[in-house]
């Protein structure tokens, strides 16, 4: 997918939603487990009540590699579901990958060739060479985590050199210098919007992917205020406030009305915002 | 496995050598691709021609991820049969993972209960929710990223503080609190011998995985100077040169005969220093 493809899509939904799929066989509703793949079931219920009003969705790899091969499987159905019958609709692999040169460029293979997923989140820590044979796929984007949402990201991620220049901006400003870097994005935690401006100054034109907003706290009102460009600019991730939103049969309803809150939210700013 | 236990395999095969089964393939002998799982079997020559002589083997998942089902499969079979055959050998995830709290944990049931590893290598840029599920389990290891071999690694690794402090060395240090921090180990690179010293003076205790002998072109003795402790404390891993190192039907003998030259030479160092 192209960047054009994604903004066009936010225009026509008025949506910049993403919507996580962390699919824990404990917290779904009890009907699903006696079904075959219920892992599968659940995505496909929720992608049914939800593709028309979000253009991302982000299964994290670490719910389907903890079932194993059967989990493995669930992915692979899921991807498939969305490529087949949802193919403009954003998808992402949370994998938060990453290793040296040719081995990173194992990990793209499998989800952008294998998997066929439009991006992957991937670690910066070992820096150019675990992340440039990632770039290196064409219409495949690459989503660094730059400044996270969780209590730990706060040990190394706010360290600062002699200058005062944190380890996250360090990040950011080195990665806009590797090849094909207008095919990154970053994650950049709803819980920090202080530092959205920051950020904006030193990555004015890329998307950022943006979770925490509810269940962690975060809050979409003050992540826009910085956060939007004239791209839009900004994925905007939920996952259990609206999958989990109701254990019920009615779970994937409930989780339209979670989502369709939201998505209300993004298109009174837009509107306001004239984009 | 316990702490002990593999320092007391190391003591007994005179050997810290961990083999890295890292299998593509378009590198292994033509006469395997004609069986049902090349990938399995490629490993089980590996394993049977050198178990006596090594004391891990480390599968990078980047690898089996990249074939699919199929790889995940090849993976499951690997790690079976070594649990199954040789249950004293230290086993090693290198899948480089991390993410925040319930999602790491997640990982780590992948890793240590569904597949059984003893450890697995995690990425430290989320800091201590991310690390810190790995460590709740027990006799199981954790082993963090700290100064990587390949180019990169000195893209963000050792931006200093204003005190002069380096990323790593803030790892290091900080990663001491966690809890159970008994149970981590560290990823520091054979390319970076200078570094061995200060990093002894952090962490005198703990185990390092010292990728990059060989192919990288790291020095076992340089390595071995300021790395190794009263425990030993190292794992010398060693892949490419060893698994690839012939393309023909013999390429376990010539893999043993790779394997052997270095653990003679870590049997030297280790009778020189009465380890």
């Amino acid at each position: 997918m192209t960047k054009q493809e994604l903004i066009h899509q936010i225009k026509a939904k008025r949506s910049f939603l993403c919507i996580g799929l962390d699919v824990d066989l404990e917290k779904i509703p009890a009907h699903l487990l006696q079904l075959d793949d219920p892992v599968f079931e659940f995505n496909k219920a929720i992608i049914e009540a939800t593709h028309d009003i979000t253009v991302a969705y982000k299964p994290n790899t670490a719910f389907y590699e903890a079932y194993g091969l059967k989990g493995w499987e669930s992915l692979s159905k899921t991807i498939a579901y969305l490529n087949e019958n949802y193919p403009s609709i954003f998808t992402i692999a949370d994998a938060k990958r990453g290793d040296i040169g040719n081995t990173s460029t194992r990990y793209a293979k499998a989800f952008f060739e294998d998997l066929n997923f439009d991006s992957v989140t991937v670690a910066p820590y070992m820096g150019s060479d675990s992340v440039e044979p990632f770039l290196a796929f064409e219409n495949k984007f690459t989503i660094m985590l730059a400044l996270t949402s969780n209590k730990g990201g706060l040990d190394f991620q706010l360290m600062q050199d002699e200058k005062g220049a944190t380890l996250y901006e360090k990040v950011l400003k080195t990665s806009l210098g590797w090849k094909n870097s207008e095919q990154l994005m970053y994650v950049v935690g709803a819980t920090r919007p202080e530092y959205f401006q920051k950020i904006r100054n030193i990555v004015p034109d890329h998307f950022l992917l943006v979770p925490g907003v509810g269940a962690q706290g975060g809050d979409l009102q003050e992540v826009c205020t910085y956060g939007l460009n004239n791209d839009i600019g900004l994925l905007i991730n939920s996952s259990r406030g609206i999958i989990y939103a109701s254990p019920n049969e009615n779970f994937a309803e409930i989780a339209r009305k979670k989502a369709l809150e939201l998505q209300k939210e993004m298109q009174v700013i837009l509107d306001e915002k004239g984009l």
